[in-house]
């Protein structure tokens, strides 16, 4: 990891009044900070993401342009290279990590952005899945200082089915003998194929599915699609890592903070910064109703649905060509603005 | 079960090569075959259903009115009433149980529905979910002898995406270490469980979460609605009947038999029976743009979805009333044409 710089953020008390010790919010940049510092973009990671992941829509002559912008991508807390079950040390490894909230998660991005930088200003938060849940929170938490937000499939709180389709991720796999409580030696591999098997039909659409766009990509078959992209990608994460930020995920709500004290409408009110929404049109998981309510209740906000059959992977950094056109032409728009 | 009659279809060789021996297609009656032998209903059952699920649509002053029709409700092979790996002899049991396909199934139910009762003509066919699907297959293969089907919330062919949700529901299960395999003397609980869950987001529509419904429905909470309705149902079957239909489903294609060879088109053209097809508007695994694709190729047939937020179950018999009588209306009509 020799690309990345670590914010020591201390012994971490956090929302659930656990503590996480000696935390590390692992992050990386983009560009120069400007002498006015008015050129920050904070680019958050998603479920199962890294800081590397994010580099598939930051590049010369695209809307997060590093020789414009000074972006920053803080990894999530649980995502292998941020503090995670998989690299804490005892007593918060493994099964001992403690709940990491995503107010959390954005309360020590925004020390890393102010005590490490000295930032006042942001120009943009942006953020895909779980990247654009914490999107949302930066904008509410901090409407001083963040300017403009573009969430991408994701939404201000996990709705109710969201929660029960990651309760089936879940299962598949705690139900691995292997995972043995999260307290295991060896992978539970079993679990964690499980686990790719079940993400694989939320994902993407039935039209994705229908019109074999795997066939595209460079799979042979379904059952192809399935293993080396479904399975490989889980049975290649750390499953306590994975239930961490799901933790995370189940549990978020921008309202969730003394700030807001659970008014999610007032939450959604205190974001004003300007904003274009971006959920992906046939997303099953954060389907674009759920943004529609959201936008409804933000005093500076337009939903901008990505037209796609690629589902949540609509707004996946780069995963669709066309969709990342989409995605990119939006956010040369709000940055011009 | 003393409510059903057994009709003993001998030793029956399958699609897939292998033979169910001394075959039980367990069926139950109601209403009265007329001289004519022109009032017959086919009603046959879905995923995990029972002759006794189909109840909660039959009744007097309903469109499947015992009083005016004979309806016969046939036992899907695996639904642990007929033939089933929790109910056959050695070697079929358990996991020695053979793959019984949609065509295998409806083959067997001609037999019954000819041998048993000399029946030319069916005014009708009609099904819920893989019941659709029989539903289907029957208006395919006996184009002379089915007037009308009303398939509801469910494929002529079972599309890739619903196969795809199908491999997450079946690791759910396999994940189990006490699955065994399929050989197992104590049911796999934890996978039983895990398949509740992992089933709970994909048979009701996001909607339905958001809204709350299951609160109407008696349970107390989210967690209250999966784990008394959703886990219970799942932990009261049997792992490997559930896997048999499991497999049926997956492998669902009405052309697949020697009529058709695999012509897909050529088979939804051949279904020549007044058709009224129902998909559930909210519909996550037989969306009704498969439905829709299907009724441009069939002759006689019109598009009537549910609009409902119930998903999956929209066309569940009885599960919702307003629904139920959007169904039932449907029935009546096609049944004066």
């Amino acid at each position: 990891m020799a690309d990345i710089e670590i914010f020591e953020a201390g012994d971490l008390v956090l929302q659930s009044g656990e503590t996480l010790h000696r935390a590390k919010l692992a992050y990386k940049t983009y560009g120069e900070l400007n002498a006015n510092k008015n050129n920050v973009v904070v680019f958050p990671t998603f479920f199962g993401g890294q800081h590397t992941h994010n580099e598939g829509i930051i590049g010369e002559g695209r809307a997060l342009d590093p020789s414009k912008y000074f972006i920053i991508v803080p990894n999530m807390f649980g995502n292998s290279v941020s503090s995670s079950p998989s690299n804490a040390a005892r007593p918060d490894n493994a099964d001992g990590f403690p709940k990491t909230s995503l107010y959390d998660n954005v309360a020590c991005q925004h020390r890393l952005v102010t005590e490490v930088f000295g930032i006042e200003k942001i120009a943009l938060v942006v953020g895909w899945s779980m990247g654009a849940q914490q999107t949302f929170q930066w904008g509410s938490l901090f409407p001083e200082m963040v300017e403009r937000i573009v969430p991408i499939c994701g939404s201000a709180k996990t709705s109710r089915h969201n929660f029960v389709f990651l309760e089936g991720v879940k299962a598949a796999i705690t139900t691995d003998v292997a995972w043995a409580g999260g307290s295991y030696n060896e992978p539970p591999l079993l679990g964690l194929r499980a686990m790719g098997r079940v993400y694989a039909g939320w994902a993407v659409s039935q039209a994705f599915y229908r019109e074999e766009v795997y066939l595209t990509l460079g799979y042979e078959s379904l059952e192809d699609y399935l293993v080396r992209f479904w399975e490989a990608r889980r049975t290649s994460a750390d499953a306590n890592d994975l239930l961490a930020m799901i933790w995370t995920w189940q549990n978020a709500d921008i309202s969730n903070n003394q700030k807001y004290g659970g008014d999610f409408g007032k939450a959604l009110c205190g974001i004003r910064a300007k904003a274009i929404v971006m959920p992906g049109r046939t997303d099953l998981y954060f389907p674009p109703e759920d943004n529609e309510l959201e936008v409804a209740q933000m005093p500076n906000a337009e939903l901008r649905p990505i037209e796609s059959i690629w589902g949540h992977l609509a707004g996946g950094p780069g995963f669709n060509p066309p969709d990342a056109k989409f995605v990119d032409e939006a956010i040369t728009e709000i940055l011009a603005s």
